[in-house]
């Protein structure tokens, strides 16, 4: 294995690896359990879910892996704080969208050959990505892991 | 520069970014909000400070960068859960503890070549190792990333 293709593994590891405790923290998670604030006055269990599916749902248009699958949660859950909008999906249907989405994900992420994952994303511009080549592919999977885990470390206080 | 250097690039940027905006929200916390809860019956922001020092401080050992700075905090802060142990160190020590850590460890850090980064870190055997190429040092950065961002979001919730 060269040092890319460890890199390569090191980094959907960690990312394969979240996706397996967010799944087993919503196994623990009742919908009611989801409708209640991590913290008084703070966001809504529902609220991060949809927040993460949404995020996630973006992670296709950066990769140019093809259209959003939820575009709809977008208002809600990225452009609207928690409260904002009345009317949210249900637990249920979120939790439906969230396993068909890790499933849809993953495919995708499979399709890419390595060398692809250190192409340039399609926020960043050709001119830039030549002076800062670091703002690949792969980098979009190392930060939303970092977006993840710290939404799970909120999750988990609703246990 | 070279997929394995554009690698080691995004990890660190990941963790000193990561650093940096825990920097930030300590800057923000008080002393005394870090006396709090960060949900009712969950763990105080003191707590999760000397954790966070503690977890780092072992980063040492297995990245075999030289001894620990504050050894005394694995008693209370990895071995013990909060309200366990009765005697904390003040939230000012504890600060004055995390930036120098910052320091020593970017220091550290720095002393290391791109290629020692691949090289097993000090909890896997060098048989195992041998097998499975990316329980490097490297992946102890991406994994304490995650561990970092997953109690920053709890931190964020004294605000």
């Amino acid at each position: 294995m060269t040092t890319t293709e460890i890199s390569l593994k090191m980094v959907f590891d960690r990312w394969y690896a979240s996706i397996k405790s967010c799944d087993t923290l919503l196994d623990n998670l009742s919908n009611e359990n989801l409708q209640k604030e991590i913290a008084p006055g703070k966001n809504r269990g529902i609220y991060l879910l949809g927040h993460l599916i949404a995020v996630h749902d973006d992670m296709l248009i950066l990769l140019d892996l093809g259209e959003k699958l939820y575009p709809e949660l977008n208002e809600p859950f990225i452009k609207s704080p928690d409260k904002a909008v009345v009317q949210l999906p249900l637990a249920a249907e979120l939790r439906s969208f969230w396993t068909n989405q890790c499933e849809v994900l993953k495919q995708k992420f499979d399709s890419l050959k390595p060398e692809q994952w250190f192409e340039r994303h399609t926020a960043v511009s050709a001119e830039d990505f030549a002076k800062e080549p670091h703002r690949n592919k792969l980098n979009i999977i190392i930060t939303r892991t970092s977006h993840l885990q710290y939404h799970m470390g909120q999750l988990v206080l609703l246990k």
